[in-house]
């Protein structure tokens, strides 16, 4: 029995993960999913429609059944993520990594009996495997400092330790971000991390931590430096590059957005399905793909420039029949300079290649992904 | 009135610091070392010769004078640091750097009055300076996973957010390590921090966190990443690269030494004058020399084997007429793969040279250095 544990498994990647994992499992998969957000908040839009079982409280039991999660994409109507308890039973715990209860909810859950009944047995037989997405964003940890600190790297470091006192070497997939880089040209995986936000700092740590627990055996990591991922839907999340999903959103939705980056600027970003396909072909891959010291991958990226973004949304629109929005660039300087601490582009090492990384697609193709998860043609 | 902090003062590099500030510091100085050790612990050898005042206590107050310190360089006889009460105000706390105890003696000591009255009151002329030595060592951080990131990176931050907490901006001298960077044949600034024990690991984290608060403004940060300090007087201590010192001592005072590294395995070392140099010249630098985004230096380094400092050693001791002492190597691969995680040679950076950094003496030197410290000549 396969199972896997979603830290901020509430949110957008870890929907995405967790419909993928569901749906290729065959009914033979435990999720465990780990949140502080409330069950609500992340279906913004459509009404709670939590199945049975499904609670925000602390330390659910594992065998709760999950019919319906909720719409992994927040566009207003929740879509059913298992409609058949038959393929899988996904447990949602609401509660801070650093907590013991979460802790001790993530031990009971790995080595319980995988057959839903009242007597927990470790069973040798069960793989573990963690995604860890939890994080405090860029925008919100350049203001809270210490909040970035805590969650990010306090979090990490308790979620390694519980892997650690499974035992097993779990699988730990990690989603880092370009931020550790903090800033240039075009960097690649040999570049020297030189964080330049608090958020790519907290990043850059979690990766060393990462690092050294899998040297040490505690854990099987997998770190993806994720590109800024486009379009998000639904609200924006707190990162100061929340502007690359904002502007394409508006000119589709016929909306008005104040930009607070300069149209111009280039900056790496990664289509959405290119994320999660990047995020599960590294949980997938061999470890010798890897090589033996460094466990960080920067996922495949497109350079892109809010223009670029804005004239594909608007070429899109018309497409559509729909009257395209409008976008006034007003840079603040605050928010530019977090953008501009990670790198506008990302050359792919020979490990990029290796463990099947896909090119991210482009701008336009980007969109169109958005158009087609929102169901606007 | 300059204000100092030295975390780990009790130990070898911030002895040696203490004895430059007071002696340099005509008077005008207080000193507040926070160590964990005892104040008897940091002098192996001779007995506790404590000045009134001087106790291990944690929240010792600011105003204690300090006679005697004791030796720095724990060669059996406590020699004098400071005789004369005139020449400054040194306190010792013992504690950790996590305890909210230090935190709140550090904070008093820094906005306390400066002439040692009762009432102690914000004195706005007083510049802080910290010298953050306290650390887990490379051995013991193997050993001990969870006790390395307590020390070295929960220390780190709590003397970073107790800075911050004082404000001013308190300059903010860090200790790392060559060991950040995780082996390599040569080594430079802008090379990628790989590290390979989990102490390096702690120490790349550290420097991380030091850069960040730089940028932000909580400190102005200067990091000194040392090389292996050779010659260590007194035991040894719980790093594996400790035989490169305890190979030229055993020769030295006609010992037999069984060394748990090959006698060829080079390593990037650092006279003890030099390294104490290098920190004090990093402190007194000017930021501009440091460019703005990497606080972080990798002191001048020599290239050496064990064997270069046995041969050194030898000769000095016929010299000095004595007869030296012998080296078997039994080498132990777990001891030999934390000392081959460290670069075996450091490349100097334009910025070595702007921040007016020396060379390291050579193996010579080095041996000689010691030789006079311990007075054998």
């Amino acid at each position: 029995m396969q199972k896997f544990v979603l830290s901020g498994g509430l949110g957008l990647l870890g929907q995405r993960i967790l419909q993928h994992i569901v749906s290729s499992g065959h009914g033979c998969v435990r999720v465990m999913i780990v949140d502080t957000a409330p069950l609500q908040a992340a279906k913004s839009g459509g009404p709670p429609t939590a199945a049975p079982g499904i609670t925000g409280d602390p330390a659910v039991g594992n065998g709760a059944k999950c019919e319906v999660l909720g719409s992994s994409t927040a566009r207003g109507a929740a879509a059913p993520i298992a409609d058949d308890s038959s393929t899988g039973a996904v447990s949602v715990v609401r509660g801070d990594l650093s907590s013991s209860d979460v802790a001790a909810a993530i031990k009971s859950f790995a080595v319980g009996d995988d057959g839903g009944g009242d007597h927990a047995e470790t069973t040798s037989s069960s793989t573990l495997s963690v995604f860890h997405l939890a994080s405090v964003m860029s925008g919100q940890g350049e203001e809270d400092f210490g909040e970035a600190l805590r969650v990010n790297i306090d979090g990490t470091r308790s979620l390694l330790d519980t892997c650690r006192q499974i035992g097993g070497r779990p699988r730990f997939v990690f989603a880092s971000s370009i931020a550790a880089f903090g800033g240039g040209e075009q960097v690649t995986d040999e570049t020297k991390l030189l964080p330049q936000s608090t958020y790519g700092m907290t990043k850059a740590c979690a990766e060393l931590l990462v690092n050294d627990c899998t040297r040490k055996g505690f854990v099987d990591g997998r770190i993806a430096r994720l590109p800024t991922v486009v379009v998000r839907p639904g609200p924006p999340n707190p990162a100061a590059t929340g502007c690359f999903s904002s502007v394409p959103k508006a000119v589709l939705h016929g909306q008005h957005f104040i930009s607070p980056v300069s149209p111009d600027l280039r900056h790496a970003c990664v289509g959405l399905c290119s994320a999660v396909d990047g995020l599960i072909r590294l949980h997938d891959a061999s470890e010798a793909d890897f090589g033996p010291r460094d466990r960080a991958i920067t996922l495949p990226a497109v350079s892109l420039s809010l223009r670029d973004l804005e004239e594909s949304a608007a070429r899109l629109a018309r497409e559509l029949g729909r009257p395209p929005g409008t976008v006034s660039y007003e840079p603040d300087s605050a928010v530019e300079a977090v953008v501009k601490a990670m790198p506008s582009a990302v050359k792919a090492s020979n490990r990029t290649a290796n463990l099947g990384l896909l090119e991210s697609a482009g701008a336009h193709e980007i969109v169109e992904d958005y158009v087609k998860g929102e169901r606007l043609r």
